[in-house]
Order: C-alpha cells, then structure tokens, then sequence
C-alpha cells in the first residue's frame, strides 16, 4: 500500500473535509498539521517529543538531505525513518522550493532539463532535474514523495506563468515516470500563482496524470492574504474528492482554518518551531512574546487549557528566563508547544466539521486570537 | 531534616566509600555525579530527560541566578525545584568560583568584606559577601548550599594562599552565621592549594565549624593531574567519616575514579554537556568526536552496552549529521548520553566498592579507555 484517502464527512457550510489517510504506517485523521524536519530533525526535538505533540506525518526537506548527508547514506541507514528514527510517516518535498528560494537570481538558471544553481552550504555547482528529485526521494524512501515544480517568484506575468506552469506539467510527468517506489506515494503539485484560468489549467492537467494526492503549491511567496486564499479556492476547485489536498508552507492559525474551510486536509509550516527559537508562542489570545518583562513574574503555563509537555511542567516565567538567557531548551519547550499548538487547532476543526459548526468556531477563534495584541 | 550521609561500606584497599545521602527529596547512592543546570537549566534537557539519565542531585549556579532572573523571582516562583520542574535534589554553589573566575582580574577588587566585580552580563558594579551569597542561596531553596569562599588562581605564594585560607575560613563562619534555611544543608569548602599544611589547617579548622558535608575546592585550576590528586588526599585526610565529600568542578571520567579512590563521593562538571554541544562523546574507548569522517556510514549506537535514550534510538551516523549540520538535537542528545555515562560510571564504582575489586576496577576501565585515541 502506497496511501490512501477515505472522505468521511464534508461540512454542510463550507468547502471543509474531514477524511483519514491510511498509510502503511498507521491512519491519521485530516485535517492535519505536519511538523517539518528540515534536515531529519524537527529542531530541537527528539522523536519522542515529537510523538508526544500527537503528531502524524512529518516532513523532511529533500534538498537539504541531499546536500547532507546525502541520499546515500540515508538508504544505507535503512531510509530516512531509520535514520532519524521517526516511526510515522514522513513527506519528503522535492527541493524545487529550496533551490528556488535559497539560491540568488543570478547563481540559479532555469531551463526544460532542470535547474542549474549554487549550493547554499558551499557554493558548489549543482543541478536538480525532476528525475533526480525523484530519484533522490525514492532513496530517502519516505511514504509521500513530492513531484519536482517551479516555485515562480510573487508577481510575475500571466506570460511567464504561464510558460512556468506548462514547464512544471512537464516536469511532473517525467518525475511520474522515473518514480520507482513502491511503498511512495507521488504528489502532484497545481500552480499557476494569482491566475484564476492558469490554476485551473494546472489543476486539470496535473489531475489527468493521476497521482496520489494534490498539493497547491506557490501559497506564502509573498502576497496578499486575499490572493492567498483565492489561490487556495482556484487551486482545489477541480481536484478529485478522493485524494488528498495539501497546502504547502502554511502554518498561520488562521490561514489554516481558513485553508480547511475551502477544502484542504494538510498543512505543513516552519512557523511553529521558528518562532520558537524567537521566544514566540501561540496562545489563544495570539502570539506571546516571552522576551517581554510582562512574563517576568508570571507563574502560570503558556495556555492552562494546553496538554504539551511544555504547559504541563513549566511556566512563563521559567520560560522566559530560558529565552532571555539564550538557553536551548527554551526553543524546545517553545517548539514542543507550538507544534501541539497547531495540532490541537486541527483536532478541534476536525470536531467542528463533523459537527457543521466551523463557521462558529472559526468566528469565535479569530475573535479570541486577535483580541490581544501583545 | 537537612541532609545526612550514612557510610555503608569502605573499600579494602583504597580510601574509597560506599554511601548513601539521605535527603527530604530521597535517598541516593554515592559515589555520585551531579549534572551541572548553571542557569536552572542542564543545557538543552528537559526534567523528564534529566531523570532518565537516572540523575540524582543536580547543581545549579548562583551567580548566574543572582544575575538573571534574579533570586527573589525564584522565591516567588516557589524556590527552585518549582521554577526550573526539578523534583530531586539541588546544590547550588556559592558564585565564588564564577565571580573568581568570570571577572577580569582589574575588574575584582577581594576584601576582607568580600568581592567587588562587574557583571559579566552587563558591566554592572555588583558585590558579593558570604552573607549575601547564602542568602541567595537560602532564598533559591536548595537542597544543599555552599559556604562562600575564595579561589585563587594557580600557583599562587605560600603567603597569599596562607592569607586566603584564612580569609575563606572567616567568610565560612560569617556565612554559617547568617544561614536561614530549615531544610537547607551548608557545606564548608578546604582550600590550601598545593601546601599540604595548609589544606591539613584549612580542612582542620573547617570542620571545627561543623558543617552538614565538606567539599574540596581549588582544584580543576590549571594544575597537573599529579597536583590535583595530591590536592585530593591532602583535603580529605582530616574529614569527619560520617559527612560526605564532594569535589568541586571534576567530572573527567579517570578523574572522578581517582576520586573515588582518594575518598570523595560527590563531583560535578559541565564537561559532559559542553564536550557534547561541541560534537564529542565519551565511550568505554575514550572520548570520540563525532565531526569525523569515520562515522559518515557508522550506523551504531555511540556505545552498544549504553542504555541511555539517545543510545537506544540513533546511531552515530546520524548524530554526525545533527553535529555537522550545527542541529541543536544533536547538543542533546550527546548531552544525554554523556551524562549518563558518567552516572553509569558512579554505579560501577559503587559496585566496585562493595565488591573491593576497585583497583581492577579502575586498570580495566582506564586501559580501555586510553586504548584508542581518536
């Protein structure tokens, strides 16, 4: 068995599923919130405190593995589960978004094979294809493999979109075609930016290939919350109801709730643990700033409604002593409950979507989250 | 009840003991090492982690308390074991050592008060008295305080370490005065650097003042090893049997078994968790360092026999990877396995004790461990 998605309930007022996606290494509820494990570790955290945030799947970044230690090593370790011994299931995304985003303009070049750029650790020359991407994710053996894309910058012109989103279709069915995985699944990925027509062109064709399960991609490269979400209406408008949707690189509170009202099952994003490493946390009154001389005297857990380790056993104050000393483990702490932050959110959409009552809950949390602004 | 030390067993053919130390938050087995929280945090680990290295006492730093949050936050949060979630015992030393050690030497002015100096932080004018140090330590609620004394550097005259002996034993009895604490225990240091009359006075004129345990301080100060184990002898030769023994700042594991050899019962050390944030390992071969090319494909634990977390879940392989890729995972958990190896180590000590087989004890264990050298 690859995956597989079951649609168990879609809620009566909005475009919001509740479904389970079988993997062979467990079911998990959707929606849902992946941790990311850049380089095969969730910062700061061991897999026991990762499990510990109920976390489902996590995700890893190809590019950066790749660099180091590289795939080799990690399918003489057994793949990357054994590696970095996370028994659930991992993602493992293509690189495109890091080579697009890492390198600069003048150090990357773009043609039909692949992308040529420098490394960000050592300047060397490399190139990534999307049989190579793939390549590589098939070593790495994680349970979703995503396809190779163009990851265009925020705005550009409805012609280079264009041009880009038909590139990516090529890219796609060629990944598609070397993939080489039998426990994998493969993700195709819509793009096509602010384009209504371009979205639904990309959605359609990217459809007709057949894959495991559907991503939107170029979300979060810098527009507008409006266009944010109008992408996320034009990109799963045509995406089959048996598969998976998944929207990459968002974690905001609200941009995934308001991602889960217009159909998506799983997010995944950096936000939670680096802003933890900041001396920020999620509460239910917003973002908290440990560094501030407010928490100085404040005896009480980051939210006392909160189950993590971190609420369980320690206090702001502590906390913030650990941030404003520069000490590791306030990231830890930090990470552990904003994870959990973020999975308890998806767990309570879960319960508002098999209630039909998302709408309230999604009135009542942003009211509550932006009522602070601390 | 303070503390009290109950002598089981002393070993035939050195001065080594086996104990127990009674305290109100449990008893444990000496001889012991203590991880060191400077900042009411062992760098990088959580309570939960810290426990499963099987820890006993912990130490914690006053000065650096005193400085940041500062000792009066600590009292409201409840005392110490309530602000960093520690449940067993805590020694907090008595900030001599960092002040001594921490501030230029034109930046620290010793008087018969006590000590002048700037913060290490902020440049700050502070100054520290014994008074003032064991009231820090009475308001963080320690398990255990330390007398305030002084630290000369190494060597130093006959006469000036003659003066300081001296003024430490005057600053040992001022502290004595002021101590208010019912549950907390006070430990009088011997000094006397390598004048082995001078630590015979010290030591003598030190336990007159009747303390709850004795420590042996000035060591780990840039003397030969030859220096410090006579250093040793010459602190504990005078000691009452029925109070433990606890030496300051050593935790090197040949160190800490010629210790035990030499009578102590208690060490601590920042080595384990600073050796480990900077990539090493210690193992039954020697330390290991975990930056080298050797363990790109090296897919065993860092010690097979090890039980501890980190052992029984990553290999080194991957512990290359977190240390090479600057992952702050990696700090942890080479933190939690070195400071377990050194717990383990005390446990077969004490075996060894009861045994009276130290001495083979100690062949086998240091024959090993210089075997290699990597």
């Amino acid at each position: 068995m690859k995956i597989n998605y079951q649609l168990l309930k879609k809620e009566t007022h909005t475009q919001a599923r509740f479904g389970i996606l079988q993997t062979r290494r467990g079911e998990y509820e959707t929606p849902m919130f992946m941790p990311v494990g850049t380089r095969a570790t969730i910062k700061g955290l061991t897999a026991e405190q990762v499990q510990s945030t109920h976390a489902g799947v996590v995700l890893a970044n190809t590019y950066h593995l790749w660099l180091r230690p590289g795939e080799d090593i990690i399918k003489e370790a057994g793949g990357l589960h054994r590696f970095m011994n996370y028994p659930g299931p991992i993602l493992t995304d293509s690189g495109g978004f890091q080579v697009f985003s890492l390198a600069k303009d003048k150090e990357k070049d773009i043609s039909e094979e692949g992308v040529h750029f420098k490394s960000h650790i050592d300047g060397q020359n490399l190139f990534l294809t999307p049989e190579k991407s793939i390549e590589i994710q098939n070593k790495l053996d994680s349970d979703i493999a995503m396809s190779f894309d163009e990851c265009p910058p925020y705005p550009v012109s409805y012609e280079y979109m264009k041009e880009s989103v038909n590139r990516t279709l090529r890219w796609a069915q060629r990944g598609k075609t070397v993939h080489n995985n039998e426990h994998q699944a493969l993700f195709g990925i819509v793009q096509g930016g602010e384009y209504t027509d371009l979205r639904e062109y990309s959605c359609k064709k990217t459809v007709e290939m057949d894959f495991d399960g559907y991503s939107i991609g170029g979300t979060s490269v810098g527009e507008s919350k409006e266009v944010m979400y109008k992408m996320i209406e034009d990109g799963v408008r045509y995406l089959p109801e048996n598969k998976v949707r998944y929207l990459m690189g968002v974690g905001d509170p609200i941009d995934i709730i308001e991602g889960v009202c217009r159909g998506i099952d799983i997010f995944d994003c950096v936000l939670p643990t680096r802003i933890a490493r900041h001396g920020q946390a999620f509460t239910r009154d917003g973002k908290i700033n440990l560094h501030n001389h407010q928490f100085l005297r404040d005896f009480t857990p980051l939210d006392p409604t909160c189950d993590c380790y971190t609420c369980q056993n320690y206090t702001k104050s502590y906390l913030r002593h650990l941030i404003t000393s520069k000490e590791m483990l306030g990231g830890t702490l930090l990470s552990i409950h904003n994870i959990r932050f973020l999975i308890k959110l998806t767990e309570e959409l879960r319960e508002a979507i098999k209630k039909d009552t998302l709408l309230e809950y999604r009135a009542s949390f942003i009211e509550k989250y932006n009522s602070k602004k601390l």
